[in-house]
């Protein structure tokens, strides 16, 4: 999906959400846990009950890869039944992966070539610490994106990315004006997370243009209403991403209605910044 | 496998190579597409004929993944044959993961819990731009390490690792000396290419005991000699890393054999380096 395609869709849906599968087995309701697979019945419903207030899914890897290949059969799946939808959202492999140049080419083909893996996403985010070879390779493929970590909304967040360099550029800082020269706008996010709200303003001066996928509203205490005020920009340029807060809103047999009733009021939340910014 | 145990094994096999399973199908000997799973029967005779020459596997996640759902059936069944050459080998995923403190727990166990994905290495490596809690996860598996990146090397390494902060730290020395508090020389490697040998000696001031994990040798050009003059410590410290060098030594039906001879070759050399440094 190209970005005048993403654009429309966050203008059509009158949202910018983005919803986070990190569907870990263990919290999946128990009426679920006798189906053939789960986790793949989980995620089905979660997007059927929030796929018109969303405009982005973002698969988290590591909670199908801690499952081993079965995992990987209900991420399959899951990609599988998203088909139908693919033109209304954008779909993220949260992956965090980065290597040397050869090795990250065939990162590219587990997570945007179809025919060698089986697995078509329209984005991953990537580490950026192997810098621009590390990060070239996914960029190579027509209409896919990379989502390169910026300033993340952990704590260790403070141990590198915030060290200040002999220049008193952070390091974040660094890596948003080093690597926004590797792709453009059209192929390039990054990931700030929202517990950092403060810093969209600086975020925002580096990088006008390209879209933010912001994690850590929801479960991590972030703010919708800070991001918006400080991240939107002409074009909204932001996702915001919730996982827990959504597809674990209930553990009952109403999971998902009570998944797509928070995703709605995200929704409307967002379409109200949007209509603030005069986006929409 | 503990410390003491890879020591050694170290001394006893006289060798500190670890072979990587970049096992690229595309590269795969002609004479074995025609097998059930080709990777798979390259690995085997891979492993047969280095085992004794080898105190390491490295499967590079990278070119598994890019086969979807067959390519994970593939390592998974190469992990399934070397389990009985555990007590005889350290098996490292190379997955440079690392993520938020909830999402590395599921990384954690999608490689060091064989209950949760059928898969248990000895170590992973990790990226360190997230910091602390995302490192943290992966040290509360006993017995298992961390192999954290800090001087990668491949060319990008120089766009954010060596970028020296107020105090005239490097950002990779930042990340030796931070990180060797998460953990200890028990539990935590470190990834420094063998192409930056002239930095091993800074390096080991900051981290004098922790074994390092050094790839570069082979295809990308690293010297050996150097990198044992400078890297070795009392108790070897190091693992030396060839992937493409050693498997893909022969594309023809010889491919075993051949990958075996250089797999012996940098056994010798190594070998001389033990001695030479009084540690065998």
């Amino acid at each position: 999906m190209n970005r005048e395609h993403l654009i429309q869709l966050i203008k059509r849906k009158r949202s910018y959400l983005c919803v986070g599968l990190d569907s870990d087995i263990v919290k999946i309701p128990q009426h679920l846990m006798g189906t053939d697979d789960p986790v793949f019945e989980f995620n089905k419903q979660i997007i059927q009950s929030t796929i018109q207030f969303t405009v982005a899914y973002k698969p988290n890897l590591a909670f199908y890869e801690a499952r081993g290949l079965a995992g990987m059969q209900s991420l399959y799946k899951t990609m599988q039944f998203l088909e139908q939808y693919r033109d209304e959202c954008f779909v993220i492999a949260d992956a965090k992966r980065g290597d040397i140049g050869n090795t990250s080419a065939q990162y590219a083909h587990a997570f945007f070539d179809k025919q060698s893996s089986g697995f078509e996403f329209d984005a991953i985010t990537v580490a950026p610490y192997m810098g621009e070879d590390s990060v070239g390779p996914f960029l190579k493929f027509d209409g896919k994106w990379v989502v390169i970590l910026a300033l993340t909304s952990n704590k260790g967040a403070n141990d590198f990315q915030l060290t200040v360099d002999h220049d008193n550029t952070k390091l974040f800082e660094n890596v948003l004006s080093t690597s926004s020269h590797w792709g453009t706008s059209e192929n390039t996010m990054y990931v700030v997370g929202a517990t950092r709200a403060e810093m969209l303003t600086a975020i925002r001066k580096i990088v006008p243009d390209h879209f933010l996928l912001v994690p850590g509203v929801g479960a991590q205490g972030g703010s919708l209403e800070e991001v918006a005020k400080y991240g939107l920009n002409a074009d909204c340029g932001l996702l915001v991403n919730a996982s827990r807060s959504i597809i674990f809103a209930s553990s009952q047999p109403d999971f998902a209605l009570k998944a797509g009733e928070e995703a709605h009021r995200m929704q409307q939340q967002m379409e109200l910044t949007l209509k603030i910014k005069g986006i929409i």
